[in-house]
């Protein structure tokens, strides 16, 4: 118990600063309605295809506004965000309208790979599992293609 | 901001209880930050690495006191947990820091195994897909390698 | 006990509310305890069976009165739903104890497919990962065989 209390008592502090400092405050990191992380994990050429066409989707029914998409590619899906993927123009135009591109470090470590060799705009995120569930714990939506 | 307070303020007020209620409360479950349910419904040996690399990575990046991590196995996917299985001496090594791994009964019975037949250690649940649903709605997060 | 107790009072608390408002009030659109939409998005005959075997074992544990399903079928899973699917029958049987089977309306579009040519019964939504995360927005859980 002791333990919780050591843990979590910054978190309450930073709830009570809050209150105080009230609307003041930065912007939130985003206003769109709807937040979806898309998981891609696999990397033959198909379900990069399936994964893009399900983000164009999304784009497509709520505008780029009232979505935040974010793709987070490990595993064999890092291949995704290879430089010479055959996908990337579509990669670039999504990324135009907001959509974010993930790689997780550790595979990114095992495959040999750093940013230089990921299409440009690529963000590192620490684990590619790691994110796709702290998103789910901010609210996210969790999409499996 | 506003999406800080919203995600922090139920922690904040689970300190004030605790602080409140004392120590004649039966303790809960876990005081881990980040609760999570993986899914193994595919038999491939592949995917059964893809597995264990994503839960290890889990572990490497909390350690076992931050993170409660359950994988959860049932159609093909039960052969993970089949005592023969290659991986066993990665899944003990999981299980003694703390990963829980299950074996849906359904898929048991039709597959004629019982707890004897699969790794020591596997738990066995009613259903696969029940327990995956009932842990999402108890607020853990979903991992769908 | 304890868990039940924590997992439903919400749920009863707005059984009261509902009572407290009367019949000016909307009704919900379900009172059943679990909720979970589970995805479709390939198209082989195996993920078909596994599929709906998953939504048999739901339907066996908790009996249709108290989760409700939705299968939502997109890209090549909308075949589960072609009018010619060797799962007809099985799947007529599941909608008559209440799941209820949803068409991407992207896919059918990309396909030449209309309802015509579905399983009748089945459901259009406007797009099928539309759908996936605005149930999980409500609170749904999610499953993806």
């Amino acid at each position: 118990m002791k333990d919780m209390i050591k843990r979590h008592a910054p978190k309450g502090l930073l709830v009570v600063l809050a209150l105080l400092v009230g609307p003041v405050q930065a912007q939130p990191e985003s206003l769109a309605d709807h937040q979806v992380v898309v998981q891609i994990s696999e990397g033959d050429a198909f379900k990069q295809k399936i994964v893009l066409n399900n983000v164009s989707n999304l784009l497509k029914h709520y505008g780029p506004d009232l979505v935040d998409i974010e793709v987070v590619a490990y595993g064999p899906g890092l291949r995704l965000l290879f430089e010479d993927n055959a996908n990337q123009g579509r990669i670039d135009n999504l990324m135009k309208q907001g959509v974010e591109f993930s790689a997780c470090s550790n595979t990114m470590a095992n495959m040999g790979k750093d940013l230089d060799d990921l299409i440009a705009g690529t963000e590192k995120v620490a684990g590619g599992v790691v994110y796709l569930m702290e998103r789910q714990e901010e609210g996210w939506s969790y999409l499996r293609p």
